[in-house]
């Protein structure tokens, strides 16, 4: 309440909001997406697909088909589970894309992939209880468990994926068992690394040993660039009791808010359907359809999302090129094989949240690394996305960045400052 | 965990699953209507748009204008407040057919008004606190706040809407102010029932004297077939702290998930829009753009809403003329100036649950009221649907309602039996 109070939100009223509001607050990432939504500046803060990649025309003729051939169907309500015809889809895809072997009745469609964390989360979390994650993690799963006043504990990570020996010895010590071990295996937000073969085989087999569910969000799988798709965690021989969560998002389009949760078990999948209908009934029919319709065009949804591969490569190798030529000694970043992100480590002495405001000013953006942090708080990183800009405007804005770095590494910030705010 | 043991659902996993999940049963309505679905039956069980009269194809115009325009945008992230040009559309519409004056920024674009009634029960609900509705109630928000674990307080309702000698007599008696007092002020579901204009005065003025806080939930406030249109509740002189839910599925199409929430209160839009970005990120952008085309189409949107009224008003017409003819002495019902559902008391005699099988073989179906009781539970009532079928089906399923009533009374019931899962 103190800190409403602080912002000055508090009116006097009848309204009393409910405990678990304390821990809500606005995405500092979304926030910054509004600023640098301005033409002249190149931004690396988004986690957007490329605009000028969607498949309008295909999705315009799918959606017409939708009308002509299931026009009230697509506009009536219809059942909490989804569309019948798309979750079948989704099964030849999880299998194809992750190895995952399941039946239409064991995949709930969902009104994006951030609905599919808030209904687990809202399954399975009560309040105090922590969900374990690397870290950085991904903001929008951290935000959604907080929302049900989950304590989130963030467990170090290397170029291979979370480190297996840290969760073990954080199950062993644990006096009450986690609820829940929440990863991004592939081409992970923010750092853009994926989870190994043997780390996936180690930590399916360390979670079952402990009696640890596991959720893998798995967004990216089908946007890499470089090496061989591994099969899901959740498809290792030793998993158990894993979720697993897909998206339409990266793929075709966020506008259109599908996705879905693979839940094989039985109590689970019941009680996320329950919980869906408790939260908006369904996700939209229309949008349902029109998914079905068009990833059912031979050949198209292939096509596309290899354009979308090549494309995306080509950035992304633009992007490590930059940074290899631009950023000044003592930096590191990952070389991620797919995905959207390349995360960034300056040198110690960089605050990134004090850099923004220098790199907004020469009009390049990123998100400081800061906000994805649970523990660490390595004021040096960033993240970078290079999916949303053209070659050319990422070697110009990389080089802008490290002309900000350079400003700041001459004139080094005397210490944290709240800038947050008088940024936005 | 006990009920869950019972029903066969739980296996040994290391889930375990919150607290909250206990309240929370799939809809038993939603499963009725699984039922339902088979043609040969006439349903008066829904809630449900007639599909025939969706306007499917000036929305497929709304949709290829949409892509042809702006189909980029519309298929990319977008802010979690929604679209600009339809809240201000919303602000229009509420002026217009509710007399409430507001800004775009008090509007939060929804997916569906559950998603709004799960959002407001997130932000204001916390473990044991107790909401206060008419009884019988809406069930889809009965859901929600159980979902939040609310304690439900159903008061009794007459002709002219909640009683207001039964809502001071319970604030002046509560050891803790309740946190919500949630009403469908026109054409209640179930009901018909409408509150009255003085009511609306006097429950402003009751709930403002006591710092209560109202949500007004108001989805058919278009569909009225006899009277005149009265001003929300929420705009009465003395209302203050009141949220306001409207909705496109009932006068649109429910497919497209897109509904609305009027929160004059800084704080409380506040923490909503948090709320969503945390559940959601933000409603499909596509449905939004798509209906703000729509509903921007000069006089569209008011000639359909005029055949919607025109039509719909010959089913109520037809249904009311059938239960005068056809229901037995002893039997009641609402005269519903508007919206969707006529409310119908039978003889004592009869429990509404056991009737229905009986109903079913002779292949009409409705909902059996038990299920929107929080105190009363008067087993003879029952929930009818006109939206949904012609006329003529509407006297013939009237009949055959009338029939498997007579049954019933000939060979009454031997008690309260177990049906519902057998039902089903």
């Amino acid at each position: 309440m103190s800190a409403d109070h602080a912002s000055g939100l508090e009116t006097q009223t009848g309204f009393r909001f409910a405990a678990r509001t304390a821990g809500v607050r606005r995405s500092a990432l979304r926030e910054i997406l509004k600023v640098t939504e301005m033409p002249e500046i190149i931004s690396f803060a988004g986690g957007l697909p490329a605009p000028e990649l969607f498949p309008v025309e295909e999705l315009a003729d799918a959606a017409q088909a939708v009308f002509r051939d299931e026009g009230a169907a697509a506009l009536q309500y219809s059942t909490s589970e989804g569309h019948a015809p798309l979750r079948e889809w989704v099964c030849e895809y999880l299998l194809e894309t992750a190895g995952l072997s399941l039946a239409p009745d064991q995949v709930l469609i969902v009104s994006g992939s951030q609905q599919g964390l808030d209904l687990i989360a809202k399954v399975l979390i009560d309040p105090g209880d922590s969900v374990v994650c690397e870290d950085p993690a991904y903001l929008g799963a951290l935000q959604a468990f907080r929302s049900y006043q989950a304590h989130v504990i963030g467990l170090p990570a290397d170029s291979e994926g979370l480190r297996v020996d840290e969760l073990r010895s954080l199950l062993r010590g644990a006096a009450r068992r986690p609820k829940l071990l929440y990863l991004v295996t592939n081409f992970q937000n923010p750092t853009g690394t994926t989870l190994s073969a043997p780390r996936r085989r180690e930590i399916a087999e360390t979670a079952a040993e402990f009696g640890l569910p596991i959720l893998e969000d798995d967004p990216y799988c089908s946007l890499r660039y470089e090496g061989d798709r591994m099969p899901a965690l959740a498809a290792s021989p030793g998993a158990r009791d894993c979720l697993y969560l897909g998206t339409a998002s990266k793929v075709l389009a966020p506008g259109l808010r599908v996705a879905w949760i693979a839940a094989p078990d039985r109590g689970v999948y019941e009680r996320l359907v329950r919980a869906k209908q408790a939260c908006d009934l369904h996700t939209a029919s229309f949008n349902q359809r029109m998914v079905a319709n068009y990833v059912r065009r031979p050949g198209v949804l292939a096509a596309h999302i290899a354009r979308l591969c090549r494309i995306y490569g080509e950035r992304r190798q633009a992007m490590l090129g930059a940074l290899a030529r631009e950023l000044p000694p003592g930096s590191a970043w990952t070389h991620p094989r797919g995905g959207l992100f390349v995360w960034v480590r300056l040198p110690d002495t960089i605050d990134t949240e004090t850099l923004l405001p220098e790199a907004l000013r020469r009009r390049v953006a990123f998100v400081p690394g800061a906000s994805f942090w649970t523990n660490g708080d390595v004021r040096s990183t960033l993240r970078l996305n290079f999916s949303n800009a053209s070659p050319a405007r990422i070697e110009t804005g990389v080089r802008r960045l490290a002309e900000a770095i350079r400003c700041a590494h001459a004139y080094p910030s005397s210490g944290p400052e709240p800038v947050l705010e008088a940024r936005l």
